[in-house]
């Protein structure tokens, strides 16, 4: 057809196989198409992340305890007869059953290449992205702690940081604030990053930097009164005593109503000069789980709702898992190994041959 | 001192040990500061490049045969007793023995720290940059082959081409301009590195793009008759059976005269289209050993003149060595074992308590 000839890839290889289109490549659309059977049907996956990322470890990445690529799998080696395209899905019609999506690359003229993708089944799995409630100047400031290329940019910030403190023309009050390392959050992500920066800083560089160990500080800001609130009461003690002693300040109770480029505003008006500053503060939906969730009446919450065989509700021949979803009445937790399990059910139950038709509590289970 | 009060180094620890200030951090100045007694001397190294970089095997950095931090070793780890700084030396003073140097680090507002650092004794190994003839267009489209950053940038950039390449919205004359790769310039680097990428175009991404094969071409463009020119015609000749062996196109006698964001155009008038171009043209002076051959009346070459003790003719206690560097009347070929060995001789020379004086063919040997 015209896209097969347009293009390096073929979308639809014959007419008879149905198209999966999976959108992600986080944990569940990677054991998805892991397990999928593509003698059966044509998979195209489009994410804007050619790889699949092991996240559990990206925070010992920012620090070089782990490098970089032994955390990804490239999507294409995942399976190399799923056909992949790097694109961000914008606009998902589900009259026509198609996706319109947008190059992630430019060409030199700032030309994104943008083209349709028609589907026989579209699975959602695009996950959810970081939350910033709003707050003035995050996005523009911080850091995040949510794929490589944010680990890749605080790496490189970490050493230019103590390069520039080490230096004879760096006045004290300069070196003070460029050492000072802000976490906001003290969720698992912000409490896992805060202690391995820690350890890093304070250990690791002490060899290279020294003269400039007075100088550094690693503070973690958490607005609850209490840091890991929903694990353990006994669980969370110990985290806090642990990342006290690897020279954690953690202050709870504190924040953030906006972050300039060198320092963070906390309600009430104080001021905290920073070097650094990572934003790890939970996640909201992506525009594209959004706006679907907007276009159905069925939908309300800020995750797309669930029938126990992952059919969106409301929605025909669409499914969803991973964070970006959840299962009306028996949610799971947004973990790894909830969306790694999701992701290999559903390509075993596509690999059965069912026919998925329309989700909802009250529709009959699919073929 | 004011330097030690200000900064987290201490440029001067005693009134009593002289400065041994180092400009550069590669195969030099790496093989010096390793044998440098720091007893002896305060050691200053001041680069813009804070690790010493194992340059034979960069060429395969650019396409993820070898890890980046396999090449890389931190100054500050080579030889903890060395004060390094993070910048370019900017103004060598030579009556009042000081160097200005300018941060490679900004703060968010933009401004770069500056400092002035005296010396007793000035080693200049700052190698040398490539060179592009003043053709337009080069330094903004071209990548290089210098320094671990670059190939970061190539690496990406593959990847980012293929990508944009394999999309169903990217024409075919777009796809066969984004898969074209040219490298300009048949000298070692040249050479090395067109062959290394056009295996691993050809066929470590053919698992992962074999629709997009057909429209992959490497060339290497060289403006002499043959290749690899400064080497015995023999070799020279079995290279270039091996380079087109591996698919690479070679063209000789051709001359770039411009570089746009997607066009190489010949001299004669031929425009190629190409998706990267890599230049690795040989070398040209950096500014800085530009501005002393300029400020020294012996001097008047594109290299420092120096003595069989590394002395800079015409100047008093400024030593050079590396590819920045000729000794006068015997000159020795620019690469890693020569820097490498000029090194260490120099530190085993600044061990054994010479003092160096005045550079020239005609001065006393030091003493």
């Amino acid at each position: 057809d015209d896209l097969a000839s347009q293009g390096g890839v073929q979308v639809r290889r014959s007419n008879k196989k149905p198209v999966v289109l999976v959108l992600g490549s986080g944990w569940a659309a990677h054991s998805c198409i892991k397990v999928i059977d593509t003698d059966a049907c044509d998979v195209i996956v489009v994410s804007p992340r050619n790889h699949f990322c092991f996240t559990p470890m990206l925070p010992s990445t920012a620090v070089g305890t782990v490098e970089f690529r032994s955390l990804l799998e490239p999507i294409r080696v995942s399976n190399e007869f799923v056909g992949y395209l790097e694109a961000d899905a914008e606009i998902l019609d589900l009259e026509s059953k198609t996706v319109t999506c947008s190059a992630v690359g430019a060409y030199e003229s700032g030309y994104r290449p943008n083209f349709t993708v028609p589907y026989d089944m579209l699975v959602v799995a695009v996950g959810e992205q970081s939350a910033t409630f709003g707050v003035p100047g995050v996005t523009e400031h911080c850091s995040f702690m949510k794929e490589v290329r944010d680990t890749v940019k605080i790496r490189r910030k970490l050493g230019e940081t103590f390069e520039l403190a080490a230096l004879p023309g760096t006045s004290e009050e300069e070196r003070r604030r460029l050492l000072h390392f802000v976490v906001v959050g003290g969720g698992p992500t912000g409490v896992e990053f805060s202690g391995t920066l820690s350890d890093y800083v304070r250990s690791d560089l002490r060899r290279k930097y020294p003269l400039l160990m007075p100088y550094v500080r690693v503070s973690l800001l958490q607005s609850a009164q209490g840091i890991l609130t929903q694990f353990d009461s006994g669980l969370a003690r110990r985290a806090l005593d642990d990342l006290q002693r690897t020279g954690v300040e953690i202050r709870t109770g504190v924040r953030v109503i906006q972050v300039t480029d060198r320092q963070v505003v906390l309600k009430g008006g104080e001021r905290m000069d920073y070097g650094l500053c990572v934003w790890s503060c939970g996640n909201a939906p992506r525009p594209l789980v959004k706006s679907l969730i907007d276009s159905l009446p069925e939908q309300n919450g800020s995750k797309l709702a669930v029938d126990p065989f992952l059919r969106v509700i409301g929605a025909t021949d669409v499914l969803a898992m991973g964070d970006c979803s959840a299962i009306v009445n028996a949610p799971l937790p947004a973990t790894a190994q909830v969306a790694a399990q999701q992701g290999s059910y559903l390509a075993h139950m596509i690999n059965k041959g069912y026919v998925i038709g329309t989700g909802g509590m009250d529709s009959v289970p699919p073929a």
